[in-house]
């Protein structure tokens, strides 16, 4: 007996998840992993995608699943959804401007539909997640930087091409740090791990990319949001300050989101979440000063529930509901 | 021969205007003025506008236009757009959670839509002005405050209960001057005549609601926006200032706006974006600094095309198309 599925891929910046999403329910049949491969040439990596995806088709068709019904691909960074162009990817340095689906059809010989990976677990979220039933939603995804995913009316906001969300970069302080994407004062220059990191740099006097105290590298040396909270659950001043910081900045951002959207439901996800205990006091007076009160009083502020495998249940969420325009 | 018409009425914190709107094509057919005695008790007020309405119907009746097919109010401030329960209007303090609808519904014996002001306005934008068949839209209304309407996909965005488009209540600089609203630094702070007046009187080092200088008051020795642009007009140091504080904001705000929404066109009316040419410098360099530079390509920002008449053409078109809980 066969079950109607998707694919989904989830293209991180080490790591690629791939499953086998069933298309009633969303329930995860056959989930595999791969290296991502982010920094090699643009072909390249999208040639490691396309072998992901048709070793986990053989897998299907061995284990008797038949083909999938449509196949769907998250990526980092903003994309035109309609066109499966990759404007800039974060992670993928050689993807500027890149035609992702156009490439990845012609390698597997299949549709593919492409989407942003916050947007992904946005409809993810809602489809099997934190916000099952709900019609209004503002997803934010603290990962290395902060993605953005918008449910309005029931359906994914897209905008005019598709790049809607990038609600990482909304300004929260206009004299604030530098960002990655080239504009200063971003809510991810503060509430993600490269903006705790900054912090963390600063509070010490550091330049950016010093050797950083051995309590908040990882194993590589690399910052890690999980050293930070366990210094901060050892009441470290330093750690509960940068967090502090960080759990500011969220909340007038969330402030303004309440306002603008005036959402049932904000879904807090990624890795960076996990710290939210160390950032809810700074986080929840911001929202109660900044946004109307009748609006906070209607939305409730959680955690995403699907965690690593958001990004492959929304993946295959979207190809099973192609984006059309509007 | 009569034509399909609805009502629409526009209640400003001075003057109400209403209008027969033909429901084919958005033309105004017949406009009439009053007060809108927005310091008097709160069903007053009310009894007030169901007066207004009357007489408009009345007069459409005489001139052989029959009946409307639906009535449209438009208010200011956030409100429930299911319920049409007014929770705060600025210019009506005795609007706390006033059941508007249902109020002018008994009072005139006939269905009532109720939709917030800018909304109204974004809707008639759509529909008759600027944003004419676009489906992105971000709408700015620069007045005494800042209020905003939002169009994802052709459609108003409403949130949980229409209060959704709070766009003068993001905010644009944390430690700046208190808001209306009870936050501080919103959007509205500055680029809204009372926000204008804010500035100017910090320039000067005057209290609030000091006496200010002669060439910036109207009549009633009001602070006049008009007055302001005239003294930039003339070259003035203190106008051109101010303007130039607005306008980066504005800039920082619409950047947001853009990331967040990945919009068509960016549409700015009320009294102050008469002073655009003032605040464009600043504006636009905030925009190129801080939106996606492809999402900044594919937005326009213009001035609205209905002015006065854009309430009255917008709460005719939110009759015609009532809203449903998504």
């Amino acid at each position: 007996m066969t079950r109607a599925w998707a694919a989904g891929l989830d293209m991180g910046g080490t790591n690629i998840r791939c499953a086998a999403v069933s298309a009633s329910g969303g329930d995860v049949i056959l989930m595999e992993h791969g290296p991502s491969h982010a920094s090699r040439q643009a072909a390249a990596v999208a040639e490691n995608i396309a072998a992901q995806l048709t070793h986990l088709l053989d897998t299907a068709r061995r284990r008797g699943l038949g083909s999938p019904r449509a196949i769907g691909v998250a990526v980092p960074g903003p994309l035109n959804v309609y066109s499966g162009t990759v404007m800039q990817a974060p992670h993928v340095g050689a993807w500027r401007g890149y035609p992702l689906r156009s490439n990845l059809e012609a390698l597997i010989g299949r549709m593919v539909v492409v989407e942003n990976d916050a947007n992904a677990w946005a409809l993810g979220e809602c489809w099997r997640g934190a916000a099952r039933g709900r019609r209004d939603v503002v997803l934010l995804t603290l990962g290395t930087g902060v993605g953005g995913g918008l449910i309005v009316g029931g359906k994914l906001v897209h905008g005019r091409s598709g790049m809607a969300g990038e609600l990482g970069h909304v300004t929260v302080d206009p004299d604030g740090p530098r960002c990655d994407c080239g504009s200063h004062g971003c809510l991810e220059s503060y509430a993600s791990a490269s903006g705790l990191r900054g912090l963390v740099e600063q509070r010490l006097g550091l330049s950016p990319g010093a050797p950083l105290p051995p309590q908040i590298v990882d194993s590589e040396k690399n910052f890690s949001v999980r050293g930070l909270s366990a210094q901060a659950r050892r009441g470290d001043k330093l750690a509960l300050e940068a967090f502090a910081t960080a759990g500011y900045y969220l909340g007038i951002a969330i402030a303004s989101f309440l306002n603008i959207f005036n959402p049932e439901l904000v879904v807090i996800g990624g890795g960076v979440a996990g710290a939210i205990p160390y950032m809810r006091k700074t986080m929840m007076t911001q929202v109660r000063e900044r946004a109307f009160t009748t609006i906070a009083s209607q939305a409730k502020i959680v955690r995403a529930a699907l965690g690593p495998r958001g990004g492959v249940v929304g993946a295959a969420y979207a190809a099973l509901h192609p984006p059309t325009r509007s």
